[in-house]
């Protein structure tokens, strides 16, 4: 039997034993052609759930997967080319903030970003909250939108990595999501394919993200960096905290809304939140440490703030907004956004500090509210969020406003108040104080 | 998360919880009306090959694949029902002179048979050698030729255990046959829908068989027993060996004149070859024994050798044939049964003994002869074939006929040297005795 025919490649993982690059190679070409049937498909990707894949597998893997489709060629646009990728979580506005924020000191940035996976929100959905703002370039308008405003942030387009689309789709369905070989083929795929030169990850790790404890997030970290790095790309990870919403605001225009007032140095909603900020001020200087903009972390550190300050992050995100067609007016007087005008308070009815947040129920309340999707397709609802004003660690008082909700328009109050009932099950409260959550476990995988 | 999406049930099997009952028919169901897709159905069977299944689990299992189509109800025909079942090797035609034997014994075997299936022969290909013989009965067919003879052989109907079916089909193409639960479930789920009493199992070890180790077969045989008892089915399994063809004969037309030998009592090819009968009168008698027609299973023994002695199998395997449709002329004068003409003798060489047969190998060397299939649906060449007259232990002296080979008919001298030169590959000699291969490993395990 040829080492080509797919079951014997099925049975070889499901042995445990080491697949070369070119039987990987021929499985994933023939995902991509049909050739091989998604029923096979599955029973690989469950064999590597329960096998992994050793270094040099992985490589194959991600190899072939991006070889399956379209690579952009970035190389009439000038300038250092350094992209972030977030693995996930509840809040995580930061590329909005940061992709503007890294063009402005000096880097270029072409992002390739997803939409909402799971109870995760997506970078695509929440720009799509901005009216006319268009997620799908043509391979010539993304060089363009490059070239003239530093930055452009387009969604996976059929023509990249197409088998990474179909398995992916597939993994969503036959519980093979959490599998690290998986995982790191489906993201660095892409991020080869958009054509940046270097990688900041920002790999997240709590009861929000996909990977709930230090350890396994450490080695998806080192994985990544490792597999990166052996296809040419220059890549670094951070270990940041999802054991809560970052920021303040859930919901995609509401995270609009936020990541406006931060690029304008603004406090958000009059909310002391200093975690999404701090974030991605830490991320960009590490963007410009990778691109040598800076030499040493705490420069890149300055230079971000300073570029907050003087007001030209906050250009370089009108001047993409417009370039993808975005209608500017609506960051410039953001009440012109969709927004619901059904809000309610949620109130603390006892003294006391929040021990926890459910951070991934928190995620799937949004999508029950219309701001995520059931299945796969479905039109959101941009109005509808949370903002917090209170987070893990702060101290409550009853009457203390500790969420502000924005319910669907036209709900009837029994449907008000059972979205209020999930939202105090998600919450934990002590009576002593416990600190806030370290916002970053590690500043550098490598 | 209701506890019935597919997606939940493969994670909980991922994870290694017991599924309950309501669960594995859910699952079941849905892959029977197409509601679950194909490759949901792979990867649960790919977890399961890594998680197993409990007793609990293999019981609901099977009785859901029973569920999932029809099931005989035999309750208009008269005696007591007692089938046999062998896990599959190669020259295993024990079912064509049991099913009469054990009928002229007093008992009635309603038997649901399948085909060939990757290296080992099937029962309804033999069957179909015979001009016009009917595999393919009604159900109202099927029941009245058990009434009138004793005993029917048929294949698996779409009406029957349809969700083994598709299961079977997929397993066969993601390297997820060899699973102790999902064997057992396919066997019983078709010996239960067939409508008998009690079942004795042929449980096949070896270089020939699916399981190659006696460890491995003695669990498949013991969770066999387990889940067939707990479903209301009485059942006993016999381990037999097969690290050698079984009897003389290899091929379609062969086996089906090997077993015409033996139920007219003579020596088949004037062949030595003793383990053929002794094995079909073992098992036999174990069938008498479990059906009350013998207390004792000597008196099973000495009661199958007189009805091989007398004549009466063999008359009610004449009944059979024609009651399904067969041509008893052919049977009567074999040679009007397709046999090739392009016959060869393959010899031994130097002076030693056969050490051992690779049965895998001669069984694939078969499907390469035409006598089995590569691919599903595939038509089959009846009339070609091996007669073995040396075995494992057997000495011999150069010029000995080894094999008498029925070779395809019009095949160029190349094409005969690259079957015989794959024979000889098949075999390896020693210069001192070995002994034969016992060939009843374990009389009952229960």
């Amino acid at each position: 039997m040829s080492s080509l025919v797919p079951a014997f490649i099925i049975e070889k993982k499901r042995d445990g034993i080491e697949l070369n690059a070119e039987e990987i190679k021929s499985f994933i070409q023939g995902i991509t052609s049909g050739a091989i049937p998604d029923y096979q498909a599955t029973a690989f990707l469950m064999a590597v759930y329960f096998k992994g894949m050793t270094l040099n597998e992985t490589v194959a893997f991600t190899r072939a997967m991006l070889e399956s489709g379209d690579r952009f060629d970035l190389s009439s646009v000038p300038g250092v080319k350094i992209d972030k990728h977030s693995t996930g979580g509840v809040g995580d506005k930061v590329s909005l903030i940061l992709a503007p924020l890294a063009v402005a000191c000096g880097l270029k940035v072409p992002m390739m970003a997803g939409r909402g996976l799971g109870h995760s929100g997506g970078t695509i959905d929440k720009l799509e909250a901005i009216p006319g703002f268009n997620t799908a370039l043509s391979t010539d308008e993304f060089i363009n939108v490059l070239k003239t405003v530093g930055t452009a942030i387009i969604g996976q387009t059929t023509r990249i990595a197409p088998a990474d689309k179909k398995l992916y789709a597939l993994r969503d369905v036959t519980a093979t999501v959490p599998c690290v070989p998986l995982i790191v083929g489906s993201i660095l795929s892409k991020k080869l394919a958009e054509g940046t030169e270097g990688l900041i990850l920002d790999v997240k790790v709590g009861n929000g993200a996909f990977m709930q404890n230090k350890g396994q997030a450490r080695i998806l970290a080192k994985t990544l960096v490792q597999v990166a790095k052996k296809l040419g790309l220059n890549c670094r990870a951070v270990l940041s905290q999802m054991d809560q919403p970052l920021g303040c605001a859930v919901g995609n225009t509401l995270e609009v809304l936020e990541s406006i007032a931060i690029l304008k140095n603004e406090w958000p909603f009059d909310n002391a939140c200093t975690d999404l900020r701090e974030l991605t001020i830490h991320l960009c200087a590490q963007m410009l440490e990778m691109g040598r903009i800076v030499k040493k972390h705490a420069d890149g550190r300055k230079l971000a703030i300073q570029k907050l300050q003087d007001g030209s992050a906050w250009n370089v995100f009108k001047e993409m907004i417009a370039a993808q067609g975005g209608d500017v007016r609506t960051i410039e007087d953001p009440s012109l956004l969709p927004l619901s005008k059904n809000i309610v308070e949620w109130k603390a009815t006892k003294k006391g500090y929040i021990k926890s947040i459910d951070t991934k129920g928190i995620g799937e309340l949004l999508i029950e509210m219309g701001g995520g999707r059931k299945v796969a397709g479905e039109k959101i609802n941009f109005g509808t969020g949370m903002i917090f004003y209170k987070k893990v660690g702060s101290p409550v008082a009853p009457k203390d406003v500790m969420v502000k909700a924005y319910l669907p328009e036209g709900i009837s109050s029994a449907e008000a108040d059972a979205f209020h009932k999930r939202f105090m099950q998600s919450l934990q409260f002590s009576a002593t104080r416990h600190g806030a959550p370290k916002l970053i476990l590690d500043a550098g995988v490598k």
